[in-house]
């Protein structure tokens, strides 16, 4: 298939090597040219922008960091709807705003083009090693289309219903998490306040009902002080935002998500918006500067 | 060894008779008779109350519901120290406040009476299995003379520190898993209120970054709305409390615990005290009802 590929960060990269590794030809678009030289160097064939990029593609991907990205890249005057053939497919990985999918379903349809919205979980290593969680919304006959494309780059791939509903999925992900990492934070700073040892603590606490996925992976960074980025600050408040955004727009309140989301504003202004997301004990941290000593 | 068991629950029945497989005498007591006819048929010793109970044991153990029951049991008049030998052990089974364990550790030692607080994790099913996570604070020549029966017990079992450290590790425990049950419960909300499949939903997060043990064990419940007690809201209720009573002895805030506790206790007061804590999806219901329909 010719498959073009618009956005090569550290997610975005490399996925699309994966589909070169598996035979697919590719053209690349990417902000920052440089962030392309490795899939270019593989044979990739570089392209000037969305449009240009999309031309003569079967399928076009994007894989971006926030929903004006895809505004501008998708819908834009020079974006990937105005150059792409009709029946072609597009998908769109980027976790992004669920109204968003929906409303470039409705364009995208109007051309004859077919669209899915494809958020992946998994994070860069999962992305690394095609073990990504990919949650699909779309019509039933794209997303069989797609499945070549899906099982070459993730492990858990399930068509969630139509357009928006991949993306509704991924806000449930993130949902899940963000309670959760309050959690976590709290866990450590109680132990560490009346005098426990953090490490001996995950001993006891770590393979029962309060073991998660977070508590495994964060816990021992948090402990470290080990901030680098798994998954950027900057990136869960944006997913955050736009669960909250559309609990809103249905009338829902989720307290847990909305305290979460203050809490990683929070953190953003203090300076680690590209931190890893366990940096949020630094904002309990900061809280809790007198009973920690 | 001659062993005194108080508290024959749905956690304690089952551990007492572990220790009576294992070939340990054992002495009962229970405020409720009935809740002991199974031990006696197989040869336990019934007592009329905390104090005939203890006079000859080596070891005396309790598993309790609240602190108040500990301390009347424990300290009161005719409570165990009241009657216990001198160099004989006390161990509390019972999730119940750290200091009301220093304090029965001093009141102990001033007897000649080694003290261990060893609360448990893992609920009914880890009772009945012998996988219980045992957390311990005291001594550590208590800590050994006591591994025979924690071994027969449970599958996790660490030395956690000085008396009281014990009951402090349950604590970060049920903090652990308290913002996360807000976590779940909303990540199902959003689920439902945007028109998804739940069940579709948690082939996608149940496996990755999302992934805890509530969401596993859970999630599928609130589903069924089968709310079955596992483990009841009015004792998580009773530990939330004695968590956020010693974050505010140590000027500790814990924001996430908190709004747990409060979400926890209003589903008491609706008359699920007796409920399983799945059941509080039932708050988020009842916040929600408009956009749920």
């Amino acid at each position: 298939m010719n498959i073009t590929w618009i956005g090569t960060g550290v997610m975005g990269g490399p996925m699309a090597g994966h589909l070169m590794a598996a035979g697919h030809s590719l053209t690349i678009y990417t902000r920052t040219k440089a962030k392309a030289e490795a899939l270019l160097e593989a044979g990739a064939t570089w392209a000037n922008g969305p449009a240009a990029a999309a031309r003569n593609a079967d399928v076009v991907c994007t894989m971006l960091g926030f929903p004006d990205d895809v505004r501008a890249t998708v819908l834009g005057d020079a974006g990937v709807l105005s150059a792409m053939q009709p029946n072609a497919l597009l998908i769109d990985f980027t976790t992004s705003s669920p109204s968003l999918a929906v409303e470039i379903h409705e364009a995208a349809a109007a051309r004859n083009i077919q669209s899915l919205d494809a958020p992946v979980s998994g994070g860069d290593i999962g992305a690394r090693n095609a073990t990504l969680s990919i949650m699909v919304g779309g019509a039933p006959d794209a997303f069989d289309r797609a499945q070549p494309i899906f099982e070459t780059l993730g492990k858990t791939v399930v068509h969630q219903g139509p357009a928006g509903c991949g993306q509704h999925t991924k806000m449930v992900n993130q949902t899940l998490i963000a309670a959760g990492m309050i959690a976590v934070c709290e866990g450590l700073l109680y132990a560490r306040a009346v005098g426990l040892d953090p490490e001996t603590v995950l001993k006891s606490v770590g393979g029962g009902a309060a073991a998660s996925w977070s508590l495994t992976n964060y816990y021992p960074r948090m402990l470290k002080n080990d901030f680098a980025p798994g998954f950027y600050v900057e990136h869960f408040v944006k997913d955050m935002g736009l669960a909250l955004d559309e609990a809103r727009r249905c009338g829902l309140q989720l307290p847990g998500l909305a305290m979460a989301e203050q809490m990683y504003r929070k953190l953003a202004e203090m300076g680690h918006a590209r931190a890893g997301t366990q940096a949020l004990i630094k904002v309990l941290e900061d809280m809790n500067r007198a009973a920690l000593r």
